[in-house]
């Protein structure tokens, strides 16, 4: 995880803690427990923070390189945002985007904000999907925001997954849509140890990244 | 047109100008012909502007309220952006979507970057899609995101047979989605006159908003 001065704070993605805990003086063992019990492979989720946003690897990526980039605050739409937390969060769009296009051999990016439970939104937090493109990786070339109503693009559903360890079987017929080229069902969630060696190498390549 | 104090540049999207050219001393008549002949319906279509932003309505939108925000500066990667550009763009992005889930009583947003175009970037100038979103008015929710691979989201070819007069039958199957719900065949593109009549009254709208 890059290391960002003053960003220590336990991060949540929704209700899901996605940051190992610190280990503090009042709460200690108790605390430390509760994350190795519950949060295990998220917790290493997480490969680059800001003091306002964070960036984390998924569970069942569309695409190689599909990440995502969220709020450190957990508000559900964009306009509950301040102005700094918005310009951070897209600023953080950019500098990671622009490294999954680099490191995955993209050509170009989907970016795609569901803002709001009508709009698609699994878990209320704001939060951007980053995927990177290449010629003819899908056909037709926007079956990807399709996936995003899919079981992959289903966050909150992998999340809950991974916390239960039970695979649920809430395949809305509303919510499936078609995609001709990736075999979508035929894909596994990703191990922990698969998640945790991609996060950790994308914290890598983070800092490799020009600031601005 | 909301007013921006020093912003009286002519505003381009990729290589189209959108707003009507001021007369300067020095090409004066030329230069205003020039728009009146070329550029008409697409001149009134920019109801907001920043410094570094626009903001326009569509020929064609997939759902009613479906704006677009751009960067003044015609570059066609977000990458390309400078952080205050990204930052002032996406603030836009912010307000105004605020504005047209208010106005077109929504409940939500979806937010679309195509950022290249093996991303499905028509046009190559940095631009937003903001879509308002109800309660079910598509089936399945995710059906707008295929709508932007089909001709409604093609802005590139809205703008080019506006210019020309002439309609294209450019239907790739490449490019091709389905949508279960709307009959986006049976749509036509929308007057000069209504187009206009929109973005004077989104513009009116965007004064009602707060600056945050």
């Amino acid at each position: 995880m890059s290391a960002v001065k003053g960003v220590s704070a336990p991060v949540y993605f929704g209700s899901f803690l996605v940051t190992p805990q610190v280990i503090s003086p009042s709460c200690g063992l108790n605390r430390l427990t509760h994350v190795e019990t519950n949060l295990g492979p998220l917790s290493k989720q997480v490969f680059h923070q800001t003091p306002l946003s964070f960036a984390l690897v998924n569970l069942k990526p569309i695409l190689p390189g599909h990440v995502l980039v969220s709020s450190r605050r957990v508000v559900p739409r964009i306009t509950d945002l301040t102005p700094a937390e918005t310009s951070d969060l897209f600023l953080t769009v950019r500098r990671v985007g622009r490294m999954v296009e680099r490191v995955y051999g993209a050509a170009s990016l989907n970016i795609a904000v569901q803002d709001g439970v009508h709009a698609g939104q699994s878990v209320p937090h704001v939060h951007a999907h980053i995927i990177p493109r290449k010629p003819a990786d899908l056909d037709p070339i926007d079956a990807v925001y399709g996936m995003l109503g899919g079981e992959d693009g289903d966050v909150g559903k992998a999340l809950r997954e991974t916390q239960t360890g039970r695979h649920t079987n809430s395949e809305s017929p509303k919510k499936r849509t078609r995609f001709p080229v990736v075999d979508n069902e035929a894909r596994k969630p990703r191990s922990a140890e698969e998640m945790q060696t991609e996060a950790e190498m994308l914290g890598r390549e983070m800092e490799k990244e020009a600031l601005d």
